[in-house]
């Protein structure tokens, strides 16, 4: 079935020969007066609406966790929604569903768009899935147009994002044999969960790309954090995925007594640790630049409220586009650290346990989701992934980029995450467009 | 056994006749030239660690908790002590053993020395101990010297003081009988445990004794502060035993995720605890007065080192001399936590859980015992005791009095703690002369 749709909001459907992108494709005038082609937006909020069936619990969130049967039965129908807009559908042996889609240009190297179709254990209707629904209708709007593009496309459903991003690592050679045992939330190891889903454990080798093997990376996402909604701005122009860093951090001190112990005589690891915990937070707030630092975990000992406690044991992240950035953090911290550690009489240590290397986003596809944000009559606003993406491990294989539409209130990862119907359909205009122009030439620069 | 020892360290033996509490007692010459009856020093070191072999763990620590075999034959032992002493020895029906002594007016009501024999789960050989053997090192001596008092006297080892005082609280009338069932560290139930020491929990309130039953009670026990060692100081001024209140404190904030939410973006409610523990120790420590503030636990949720704490639960116990002490503390700390609340976004919520009421001790018998140190040529600091201690509940039935010898680096509830054995000797010292005081009239003012 190749439907043709064309769509137009606001004024006359033109159809011109131009560029390659622009031909017979949809269009309307922007508010700038200039062309742009756009997504069939009730569409793609019918088929988001559709997708939301598989995995759905009583309590409404979504129970789709990678390898689960909603999973599979979620890429059954997205199978047929790939063909349906003209890809020819595979299946690689880390179990991404890749549609394919060739180009004007045979010899390059494909542009990429991604997303994932597995959810958080009692999850959203959003994450994950208003990307993929945006480069599904991406391309049934280009097979709909009959847009040829120079570059080869491909659209992948990576697998397990949630749990691992096995899928996006297993391209970028960066999945351990070892994690095959790994147990996940469907009940199935790592390895049986590949299998159930058409991969094969046993060469993951195979679906291994080399760096320089794709012409561009571009993923759509739900921004999972209130910074756009709360400036009321459109379109994420995503500066990259945020480097992570994790430290366990002890503060020691001496437990005492705490009726018989007079204050002036305390060394408090608590006490301590109360103030290292919001110099954390003070200096990521008041430094320039948009790192963030957390700590979310805090257990001390005894633990009893009659004794002074002699020991907390707390957890430090840090995010920030750069490592650097969270080198220099962290060494303020320690600095503020070793000065508390003085003036109550504790000492404390840290030790590293988790690190993530940042994944910059490439300069140029900022600048094409900027502008054809803009040309869309769009706001945009640039800023740093918090979260973890697929982008992380495709940027090992060329250069990418993210676009970011609001989540309202910031909530993510629970049931009650939303998105706006116009900035879904937004989000896949903005993908589109920064598709054709990257193609047009916009990432060879 | 009626052993007759005279000590004299400094200087002549004395036998006056002037006053009754010197007639025929051990007594020198203090720097200030005046005459004070002393101990045996060296006997009363070496009951000290006598007493020491009941219960001794292999890792040199204290296992004598309150109804254990060794508590039982630590009693057994003391018993003959007190006969040898010249008491009339009962056990009560709270397990409470009681060595009586008769006084040359039989009219009126006892004063009463106490202490207790039972440990905590691997505890040092000072707690308790100390006054136990200064108690009845003081009995001895009395006997040894011939002294008679105008009082009948009373050397009570309460039963299990560790593990909720049962025996002086059964004196006060203060225990329910639903604590019969409650378990203890010994394997048995409190009234499983009473029986084994000749106690009958079916009749506790035969125990009981009515308010103005007692002249005064002293009680000589380690400080378990570092407060007298720090300051170089002989012996301590008991000004009672403080109050005690404890509340659970909920911080609410907002948990989310910590990559995707902007410092000013959230409502972290550790950031907002941890200011809160910081107010706590600092309003504590910077006001007037003996006052002590501790945060002993605290948790949060969810505890996961990338998500933003929506949720703390953190104990806060106040201590102070009065109860009125602990109110206002407690309302300056309330106003503090709601201005952090506003500053965080978070919400505090308080629940009161547990109140002991705090018990002054008589000031006729703090200057009995600061008089009787000073004469004795010893230097005296008032303080608090932050720690319970039966003399609480005596103080339902008439004055009461404590005297603190130094705890070295005011270590406690450990094999670790110490007392220097000159400051053993010094504390019975001045327990004998303020008991001869009081006898002589100080309390009757």
């Amino acid at each position: 079935m190749h439907r043709r749709r064309f769509t137009s909001l606001t004024g006359t459907v033109l159809v011109g020969l131009a560029l390659p992108y622009r031909s017979r494709a949809a269009a309307f005038f922007t508010p700038r007066g200039r062309q742009a082609p756009r997504v069939d937006g009730p569409r793609l909020l019918r088929r988001l609406q559709e997708l939301s069936r598989f995995g759905r619990n009583a309590a409404g969130g979504i129970d789709r966790v990678a390898f689960s049967d909603a999973d599979i039965q979620a890429r059954e129908w997205l199978k047929d929604l790939m063909r349906d807009a003209g890809l020819q559908v595979v299946t690689d042996e880390a179990g991404n569903l890749v549609g394919r889609r060739g180009g004007t240009d045979t010899s390059g190297p494909p542009i990429v768009l991604g997303s994932h179709v597995d959810s958080v254990p009692n999850g959203g209707t959003y994450d994950g899935q208003v990307g993929l629904m945006g480069m599904l209708e991406v391309a049934t709007t280009l097979d709909d147009a009959g847009i040829s593009t120079r570059h080869p496309l491909e659209f992948v459903v990576f697998t397990n994002e949630e749990d691992g991003k096995t899928g996006s690592r297993a391209l970028a050679g960066e999945v351990d044999p070892s994690e095959m045992s790994l147990p996940t939330a469907s009940g199935y190891t790592v390895g049986e969960g590949l299998r159930r889903v058409g991969g094969d454990p046993d060469h993951l080798e195979r679906a291994r790309r080399p760096p320089g093997s794709i012409a561009a990376f571009l993923e759509l996402h739900v921004e999972q954090g209130g910074v756009l909604d709360a400036a009321h701005i459109d379109i994420g122009v995503v500066e990259g995925i945020v480097g992570i860093e994790r430290w366990n951090v002890r503060v020691l001190g001496r437990a005492n007594h705490a009726g018989t112990t007079p204050m002036d005589q305390r060394h408090d690891a608590l006490v301590a640790a109360s103030r290292f915990v919001d110099a954390v937070y003070r200096t990521a707030r008041d430094g320039a630049g948009g790192q963030v630092a957390t700590v979310g975990r805090i257990t001390v000992e005894p633990g009893a409220p009659n004794v002074i406690p002699g020991l907390a044991i707390l957890s430090l992240e840090i995010r920030d586009l750069t490592m650097e950035g969270i080198d220099s953090l962290f060494e303020q911290l320690s600095k503020r650290a070793a000065g508390i550690g003085d003036d109550t009489g504790t000492t404390f240590s840290f030790e590293r346990f988790y690190v993530s290397d940042a994944a910059p986003s490439d300069p140029r596809i900022r600048d094409a989701v900027e502008a054809s944000a803009h040309e869309l009559g769009l706001s945009t606003l640039r800023l740093p992934s918090g979260a973890g993406h697929d982008a992380q491990s495709m940027a090992r294989l060329g250069p990418v980029g993210m676009i970011f539409v609001p989540s309202i209130g910031g909530i993510s990862h629970s049931p009650e995450e939303r998105t706006a119907p116009d900035d879904i359909v937004h989000g896949a205009d903005v993908l589109l467009s920064t598709l054709l122009t990257l193609d047009a030439g916009a990432i060879d620069r």
